[in-house]
């Protein structure tokens, strides 16, 4: 099995890649990656898992740096590009990979990763979202995505939102993790030390986003879940805004509003 | 604790409710609502479970009619409001509505509620949205979340999508399940049904939505979540339609490209 994986490395021209055979997981190290499910080992260690092929794929092709790539065979035989991007490699049989994974279907393959600080952005250009208090690990990884797919790099998000590598967040980022810059930082800070940009609010009784011409370099505030925007944020919007109802229900989704939001600026700003 | 329930009836101007206090609830009773968490014994029974105060409260206001109401004393003290719809009413504790519900934090109130044939729409009268093979349970609710909060009372769903009575539906939806109609239908047959209406469908090569113009009366397909629409379905498509991307992500949540195209098919019929 080494063999095949030392060939798989040779094929992806990589000379340095330290390759382990399965013997060599120990449990002190499974014991170290099931801890990463925790927040306060994560920051302990400054580490996080990412999950998964398409995931692991994502990540080994950013500039995120990985300690440890947990890998089947299979999957190291199927793909040697940017495995030498990994510090070390540790070939798994799929009873280990169950052990390190959290997930009910274990994956081909586990990456490591190492938490990098984020600098808070020094001027805005585009849209920039802040998440006020985003609770569901899901609505955080899905803000995610949708900021990726409008070509938004930073989230600033109140330290009461979610990590950013919860395992939930990473998975329903579905990679958009590697390409988002995630700061966390007192919101009121923020917005008062950019205080000529506008400030767009989410909120069930603000101007329809039908009718608003949004500024190209603005922020677009996004509340709790269930509780809406925080009241000491309230006095800092410049524009409150609101996406026309037609029907029944009480609110929408989070991240379901902010996808419709960037959407709305994207158009307006084409 | 059942005299305040009495009282708690008796505000609500109901006489004809049976109210049980908690020693009624049988070990078969709990085992019968345990099994709803499966399709297999709901489809059987006809009957699923709805939990928490707003969604119970969102039922008892509709249509639905509900067999056995859960409720704790307190519950029951502050809501008398249609309580006296359900058939029965059994007094639980909070021990005993942890055996019953499916939720990491029981809640004060759960329903049993009986699952009614919903008939496939004759005409089509705004958009109506097809959904085919939809497996996510929280896409699925955040669907019918959406359609509630743009008055789209109806979505044709393939067989192979998630059960609308699946509890984690029945949470994403957020009570919209009580205002919004699902069916179950093949969905080439439906759309072949309503030759004369358009079909847009949701595609990564498709015209910008920003440049369409939507039909009042129109059908919205959206596809799987890694798959996407469907090879048999795909002919049957009058516009294939996409959203602009400016980013990275390789795609977006299917239920918030749905969010996306319903709110550009509200704005452009406004």
């Amino acid at each position: 099995m080494l063999q095949d994986c030392i060939k798989a490395a040779a094929n992806s021209k990589s000379q340095c890649l330290n390759f382990k055979d399965e013997y060599m997981l120990t449990k002190s190290t499974i014991k170290l990656v099931q801890s990463l499910q925790d927040k306060k080992h994560r920051k302990e260690q400054s580490l996080f898992v990412a999950e998964g092929e398409k995931i692991v794929s994502e990540v080994l092709a950013s500039k995120i740096k990985v300690k440890t790539l947990f890998a089947t065979s299979l999957w190291l035989q199927n793909n040697s590009i940017n495995v030498h991007k990994a510090i070390e490699c540790i070939v798994v049989d799929e009873k280990q990979m169950k052990q390190l994974s959290a997930q009910s279907s274990p994956p081909q393959v586990l990456a490591v990763c190492m938490i990098e600080q984020v600098e808070l952005p020094l001027t805005i250009k585009g849209i920039t979202l802040l998440l006020d208090t985003i609770q569901d690990p899901g609505n955080m990884g899905t803000i995610m995505r949708i900021a990726d797919w409008y070509g938004i790099t930073r989230i600033i998000c109140s330290e009461s939102c979610a990590d950013v590598y919860n395992p939930k967040v990473i998975q329903a980022s579905m990679g958009s993790f590697t390409r988002v810059a995630v700061c966390y930082a007192r919101i009121s800070d923020f917005i008062k030390l950019h205080a000529t940009i506008p400030v767009y609010g989410a909120m069930l009784q603000g101007k329809s986003i039908y009718d608003v011409s949004f500024k190209p370099d603005c922020m677009l505030l996004i509340g709790n879940e269930g509780h809406g925007i925080s009241n000491e944020l309230l006095p800092l919007i410049t524009y409150p805004i609101c996406i026309p109802k037609r029907g029944g229900a009480e609110s929408l989704n989070a991240a379901v509003a902010a996808a419709i939001i960037c959407d709305t600026w994207a158009r307006s700003v084409a």
